[in-house]
């Protein structure tokens, strides 16, 4: 009587209704193309902001070593840590590590900068509210500091 | 010199730093208690509507043929399906059945109601503005209703 769940990943073998949970939840999406990252990342978007909603969300993935460069965002952002082991760091304050489950509250306008820790991928959720306007960028985390990150 | 990613599922048995995904993303939270849900389901708030953030955001985990009575969220939902086989319906308009990776912009004052298959158990992340006020709730899904969806 009712639909079966569809096994969307390539990489499943398992059968509709069985408990799984493969590598990742949100395809990977597009490799991510501006000057404002250091190393590989990718975009999936997910929502946009419009006239009512004024969130965007988006998955990305860093391959490791991969991170933003320091930035801010005029109404605060949010992440989820999905999969893998991230760093996050706001201006004057330690390195913070995330793994799978971890969540952040950025606050509005903090300088900060978040990615991959060197040896694993990471998979992270990004809630940030538009209403305030976009993203403002700042200047990269160089290898050096993020080399000598104190943890 | 880098920390170790730490095994924080209990049922996990791989090594840190192994591609793992183990069940669930985050933990599955407190038993809901009130009156407007039908069936068993589970509530991990991640975040909290503030001042400045006016989100909520938390995971929801529904077992099977558990659900949501219909309701409004007077600024809106983003629903992110995280696991299993979940429901997800407008007022008028026919269910939409979610599966791991979908994601749902529930405009604001529109009643609906989601929740798990009733076959398989749902996960899901929900991020519901707070500014225009708390949720509207309205009355149940009936077992009926429920039971003979057109999808």
């Amino acid at each position: 009587m009712f639909a079966l769940a569809s096994c969307k990943n390539t990489t499943c073998d398992k059968q509709p209704g069985e408990n799984m949970q493969s590598q990742t939840i949100f395809e990977r999406g597009n490799k991510l193309s501006n000057a404002n990252f250091t190393g590989n990342a990718w975009l999936n978007s997910l929502i946009d902001s419009d006239s009512l909603n004024q969130n965007s969300v988006g998955s990305v993935t860093f391959e490791p070593g991969a991170r933003t460069y320091w930035h801010s965002h005029p109404a605060g952002q949010i992440i989820l840590a999905l999969k893998g082991v991230g760093y996050y760091q706001e201006e004057g304050k330690p390195v913070v590590i995330l793994h799978k489950g971890d969540v952040v509250k950025c606050p509005h306008n903090i300088p900060h900068w978040h990615g991959a820790s060197p040896d694993s991928e990471f998979v992270q959720v990004a809630i940030t509210g538009r209403e305030n306007g976009p993203t403002v960028w700042h200047e990269a985390v160089t290898d050096e500091a993020y080399n000598n990150l104190q943890k």
